[in-house]
């Protein structure tokens, strides 16, 4: 299953580039230069396991492709907006991401805040397009979940949070909070995306919840320990500079044994969530132990 | 009706601030700041033109109050991110705005950011929830169209052609371009909010865009103008700095006399357009000579 599953992971990553590439606005006009910075955050790369997430949960309710890959895209959107303005001087002050230079060093920091504006605002357009799903309800229920995933009670909250506790000393459940908001949601999201659109169970669409919040956690986990014991060559950006920065990481709260063991422990429980759908949940049944091994 | 209509201008402020203060997330956990940065930037102040426009459109096809509201914070929402992100030391670098210090200002510029993004995000959340409107057709299309009117092709495209312009000297139709990118989508998509949630024929959604469209550019035309010519005190920001920063404007094209004639021109041209609804429109009516006459 892991080679079918690595197999999968990379289809989807030259899937999405195709589809963004597709679904972004072209440059042109005076106004060239943000859409070429939107296209500059988003393609060229990435691990893409928001949208492997939502193509694969709606798969499992027979969702149109076509249109799986317009949300999955979507949420690849959000997912690079939000590295965007992370990165920005006045946030992290990153310079490299996925081996080359972040967008505001590429461009400049004016055209960079506004390519996360514009990610952000492309990503809800897709959603409320006809094209996405025929049924209007659903439409507004992708909007509506992926705002209450991606703002102040989600993304946007948990980076004020990380923001708010450098050089602090937070308690697990404060980290814990700020991965669930800056990380977790938008993938619990990526699950349950599919659900939606292949108008599922209340219990399916649970499962899926309960699946991808424990997927969301270990892969976090998983980020905290490359940060520490990672190379810059394998993750694409560079290494050690959470501890250096004093970030709200599990790995300052537990130290790396006790983190790595509790990475293992979600992944492992992870796939359980999963028990009431057919082989066609396979790929998400292999993905925590996968995310598990990763190196970058 | 220039009483009367600033007596309904004074009420529809009253009235979003007490919407607003609802509809805004409240500070709490570790993540209060970014709420509170979101709440200092959107209320206590500002003209409200684009909430005032949807609310007198509804009006006119009999829409629920409480729902216009709704949608008219929305659109503040989204007028307030874009300043607290234009304000941006990296951007237009102002330090006042409605008489007080910016946000980045007020907080730091990191919050600043970040209560950005979530007040963009936070105005599709609430278009999307059912409380907007019970059809999901017009929920799921109220986010589309706010989407256009804000994203690349719409308010941020307008700002990147603004940033990219300074100390150029680009002809009519590109200022007129931007303007109608930058300030003129967001108002026209105001207007069209009410027809949309009413059900509006097409000819009725037409006349509203096409009414919003002058007095849109009317507005910007006196803005310009006030940059010029107006005072710190009455349009609360600073003054003259168009001029100092090269800016792509209306005055530093035309002059301020042919720019005065254009924005009379438009201001008398727009209430044409609503040749076919009746008294109820009587206040939109007299919107555009108000723009005109107006000093902050």
């Amino acid at each position: 299953m892991a080679t079918l599953l690595e197999s999968a992971l990379k289809e989807t990553q030259a899937h999405l580039e195709a589809v963004l590439d597709q679904l972004l606005p072209q440059p042109q006009g005076p106004e060239a230069r943000v859409a070429e910075a939107m296209r500059y955050a988003t393609l060229g790369g990435g691990k893409r396991i928001r949208a492997f997430l939502t193509l694969q949960s709606g798969r499992l309710f027979g969702v149109d492709r076509r249109a799986l890959s317009r949300t999955a895209a979507a949420l690849e959107c959000v997912h690079a907006y939000s590295l965007v303005h992370d990165d920005l001087p006045a946030m992290d002050d990153d310079d490299m991401r996925r081996g080359r230079p972040t967008t505001h060093k590429k461009f400049d920091e004016a055209t960079a805040i506004l390519a996360g504006d514009a990610l952000l605002t492309h990503a809800f357009q897709l959603l409320a397009e006809p094209e996405t799903h025929p049924d209007p309800h659903v439409r507004a229920e992708l909007c509506l979940r992926l705002a209450q995933a991606s703002g102040a009670g989600g993304m946007v909250g948990g980076q004020m949070i990380d923001m708010a506790c450098e050089n602090l000393t937070p308690d697990m459940a404060t980290i814990t909070r700020l991965q669930r908001m800056k990380t977790g949601a938008l993938i619990v999201f990526a699950a349950e995306a599919g659900a939606i659109m292949g108008r599922a169970s209340q219990q399916q669409r649970h499962a899926l919840t309960f699946y991808a919040q424990d997927l969301g956690l270990a892969f976090q986990m998983v980020d905290d320990l490359l940060d520490e014991t990672g190379s810059a060559g394998e993750t694409g950006k560079a290494v050690g500079k959470d501890a250096t920065r004093g970030k709200a990481t599990f790995v300052a709260a537990l130290g790396l044994e006790r983190t790595r063991a509790q990475a293992e422990a979600l992944a492992h429980q992870a796939p359980g969530h999963l028990a009431e759908f057919d082989g066609r949940a396979d790929l998400l049944r292999a993905l925590p132990a996968y995310v598990l091994a990763r190196k970058g």
